[in-house]
């Protein structure tokens, strides 16, 4: 990256990296625990508030399991509740910026933030369509994915089942969950080369 | 009051009313159900956004009542996850300014704003001791007593068992949840007279 290229907050990704390991983790108190971790399913701080109760975490694997299997425990409504947290991909809180940072570094960094007229008019039209069927908006983990493909992956998702298309999205959450822990937790390989 | 009297912010009670009838709260998108009611329980909106799933609600009780079932269909785990997500009374983000909205409010009609030396620290000291015991943080209806009452309670719950408490603290949560939907929703007595 050349360094005299101006850099716009809202077409660069910012997406923050820490490298805390897991003595540090599990010394948190569950206040610390949830401003260090209450993102990592979107806008859902109770997540993390609750699954402090199963601390100590042997690796960041076995956190991002526990929180998996914490949102496989909860009643479908819940589950619908934790997707219905998340904003619509290139949506209003984007043009507001009114994103979380982990949100819109990832939306950044997907090519969302730059889609053309045509892109941003089926966008919309998508999610809107979406959103009528479903009762929550469409939820991918940006990260895995290109412009493109979110594209393409919302309007097949689209003829999902109610039920099908519920677990899908959730299994989503769980992929951004694990991506956004990876930011905060130093990976277990470099850890135990220690 | 006399207009006279200058008002500072931090030691009036803000707490907002809005009187929405059960028809509009019915016609309420996810999104804005969410922004409506996503602090009935303290910086916890998936609990809105769950709720949501069983519009529609015939009055504000049959709201409460929905929210109340889905906290106790919660595992521990996510129970204690809500209660974590409460500040501590008189604390750090009192301080700090770091409440929301409906927090403060509560807190300064409570008389928790104006504490002298002596109860400020008495408050510290309880609210310390009894995150160290519990793993999460005192949780009372403010509006429902006074400075007084609040630190009494808190002597006392010290001396229940874990799991005692924890159920307290989700009847401490309901009751705050009842008070701010009746800040937000018209009162079912006044809406059948019309």
């Amino acid at each position: 990256m050349h360094r005299d290229i101006p850099q716009y907050s809202s077409e660069t990704s910012d997406i923050q990296h820490t490298d805390m390991d897991m003595r540090q983790v599990n010394s948190l108190s569950y206040e610390e625990f949830v401003e260090t971790f209450g993102n990592v399913v979107e806008r859902c701080p109770v997540v993390a508030a609750a699954v402090w109760s199963g601390r100590p975490f042997a690796n960041s694997h076995d956190l991002e399991a526990s929180i998996g299997e914490f949102i496989d425990s909860l009643p479908v409504a819940g589950q619908e509740g934790i997707v219905r947290c998340h904003p619509d991909l290139a949506g209003r809180d984007l043009k507001r910026g009114a994103l979380t940072a982990e949100s819109r570094g990832e939306q950044t960094q997907a090519g969302l933030t730059l889609l053309d007229a045509g892109d941003a008019a089926r966008m919309n039209r998508l999610n809107a369509q979406y959103k009528e069927r479903f009762g929550f908006p469409f939820v991918i983990c940006a990260r895995m994915n290109n412009k493109e493909e979110i594209l393409l992956q919302l309007a097949e998702r689209l003829g999902n089942e109610p039920a099908q298309e519920r677990q899908c999205a959730i299994e989503e959450v769980k992929k951004i969950c694990q991506l956004r822990l990876q930011d905060i937790i130093q990976c277990p390989a470099t850890h135990t080369k220690l």
